[in-house]
Order: structure tokens, then C-alpha cells, then sequence
């Protein structure tokens, strides 16, 4: 049984817990407090990911995988998440890495400011909040363009890229950000939540 | 032939160029000042990317692909810089998602605030050169580990993830990063640099 390192309020994290509950395949779910700096330990670093960070995947051999984007990829290899025609799977990874790039480091960094930051915001994050609430919307709005029409991503049901899209666009309004502008979102997460394994981010045992 | 839409200075179009040129792939190269919003035009955002950024590989059908990652992992799908093990593939993947998430934002942000944006930095720009130097130097540490006793970071020979990180770290420099604490880095640089069809990232003619 293969073991995912977690923080349980990640999007990055559950992504995966998803993509392993949509295949109906068992794993451990080994949780840590990054608050407390529980992956930056030097053992963390040595044997589970050098860039000090959750998602991890250990396969049952003990081998690591660092990286949400590429373990929904491996994960999802020869099943119905991951397209086999080539220009299908390079949309699924555009989207994929738009999302690492655009959409988590602005809707993602503003919901970890102001839900799970303890302490209160330093003055650099604070001058950042409306930087970062433009740049979300962009993204949210290329994301509705690409949901325009169309029920999932890429092809005709759901791939890792909705799935990846997913994770925090579902939580976005936790980062301040209205989605009653974005139907064609409202409508996605819907449809994803009704897939067969669906749990909430909060989830713990499985 | 296919097309690349592109800006000359970008480490992200660079790698696509690369990945061309090491296949020996002939292509045309249209050029974009993204300084004067050419890549936000209404026809760009319709017809090449929604995203409204480069680089933009367009078939020979007109069919277009944005995000630099997804070009080079289609450009790449049945040749030695895409390996088929499904783990070496995996690592391939965690590398290039690592480079968009971790050091692009930080490295290529510092470079082109200070080599390419007119008109000086913002007050919310200066602020954030620290952390982005820190950042930077972080993101340089995990790839120095993942370069140390192997001349590639994945399997014996070259894939895109290096070329996906070389694209900015060979600049690194110009962005304020002194590359000296970093031997494997270097050697590793200078190792790409030999590699048949090699061009510098300024070369506009092919």
C-alpha cells in the first residue's frame, strides 16, 4: 500500500488523496504539521523530499515522489484520468501547469495568509493581498473560459486535470474570492464532487 | 512546420527553442514584445493562448499549445528526452513541476525585474527582492542535491527536465544569483552547453 505525506488543509495534497480515492485504491495518509516546520526536519529532507515540502507519495518500496502535479500523472498513468492521445495529454499537463503556475500561487498563497497563517500577515504579504486577488481572478477567468461549453477540461469526462484545477479553486472564496461571477466553475465543481470516492478536503480517515 | 510564439529573453521560450533545435526540428520563430502587451491583444487571447503569456507552440493545423512544460513534454513523447519508464517519467515531471513552482517565480521574476522591465522597480517589486534572492538560492540547493554525482537529473542522459531547468538557472546571474557556491550546477551547465544544436538564448535566426 503506498503512503501519502500530508497536511490535511492542503489543495496540493488532496488533489492526490482524491485522485487515490477516484481509483478506489487504499493508502496511508501520514500527516504533518508544516506550521511547525515538521517537513523541513532533516530527515523529512533527506529521505522524503529535498525541497522540504508535502505532497509526497512512498511507494511500497520506500521510494519517494515529491510534487502534486507529477504524482496525479503517475498515479493516473493507464486509467481513464490520463488521456492516451498525445494532444489530449499535452492539454491535460497546459492545464496543469497554468494551475502551478497562475492559479495556486495566487489563490492558494491568499487562503494560507488568512486561514491557516498563525500570527497574523507580515507587512510584505499584507501589501501583496490585492496583487494577489487580481492575479486569481485572471486565472479563474481563464479557467471559465476553458469550462465554457464544456463539462470537464479535457475530452469528455474527467481527467487529472480537473482534478488538479480543482483543489483550490473549490476552496478559492476562503482566499476572499467571489465565484458567482464563473458559472461554468460553480457548475465543474459540482460535477466533480459527484464522482464516484468524492470526499471534502477536511477529511481525515478514509 | 510548426511555429513558436515567443519573446527572445524568456527562459521559458528558450526552452522550447532548445528542445527543437536538440531535435533537430526545423520551425518558424515569431517574435512578441511582451513589453507592449502584444501577447494581451484580443486576437492573441482568442486564437493563441487565453493565458495571454508565451511561449506558444502552434501546429502545422493551427491547432496552439501554451505552458513551456506541456511543449516540451509533447515535443518530446517517443524520443531520448522523455524517458518510458513510468518512474524515470515521474521524476522527469517532479523536476519540471519543482522549476514553474519554485524557482522560475523567484530566479526569472529577479531577472526580469532588473533586466527587462522599463521604468524601474515598484516599491511592492523592491520589497520582495530579498525574498525572491532567498527563494532563488533555496530552489538552487535542491537542484545543486538533485545534480550531485550524476551528470543529469533523471536516468544517464539529458531529458527536458533538464532543459526545463536550465532555462532560467544558466541565467541566474543576471538575476543576481552568484552561481559559485554551486559546482554540480555549473559542470551540469556547461555540459548542456555541448549538446548538438546547442544555441544561446539570445540567437533569433535558426
Amino acid at each position: 500500500m503506498v503512503t501519502l505525506h500530508d497536511f490535511l488543509p492542503s489543495g496540493n495534497g488532496f488533489k492526490c488523496r482524491l485522485m487515490l480515492r477516484f481509483l478506489n485504491r487504499p493508502f496511508r495518509l501520514r500527516l504533518y504539521d508544516i506550521l511547525k516546520g515538521e517537513t523541513r526536519t532533516a530527515e523529512f529532507l533527506k529521505t522524503r523530499n529535498s525541497n522540504g515540502r508535502i505532497p509526497v507519495l512512498e511507494l511500497e518500496d520506500g521510494r519517494c515522489l515529491p510534487e502534486s502535479g507529477a504524482i496525479l500523472h503517475y498515479l493516473a498513468a493507464g486509467t481513464p484520468f490520463l488521456p492516451e492521445d498525445p494532444w489530449d495529454r499535452a492539454q491535460v499537463l497546459r492545464w496543469m501547469f497554468f494551475e502551478q503556475y497562475n492559479l495556486e500561487p495566487t489563490i492558494a498563497v491568499r487562503r494560507f495568509w488568512l486561514t491557516e497563517q498563525e500570527g497574523g500577515l507580515t507587512d510584505l504579504q499584507e501589501a501583496q493581498l490585492p496583487a494577489k486577488l487580481e492575479g486569481g481572478h485572471a486565472a479563474l477567468k481563464v479557467l471559465e473560459g476553458g469550462l465554457t461549453g464544456r463539462d470537464w477540461l479535457v475530452g469528455g469526462g474527467p481527467t487529472i486535470a480537473d482534478i488538479a484545477l480543482y483543489g483550490y479553486t473549490h476552496v478559492a472564496p476562503e482566499g476572499g474570492y467571489d465565484l458567482s461571477a464563473y458559472p461554468g466553475i460553480r457548475a465543474w465543481i459540482s460535477r466533480l464532487q459527484q464522482i464516484p470516492g468524492y470526499v471534502p478536503i477536511t477529511q481525515r480517515d478514509f
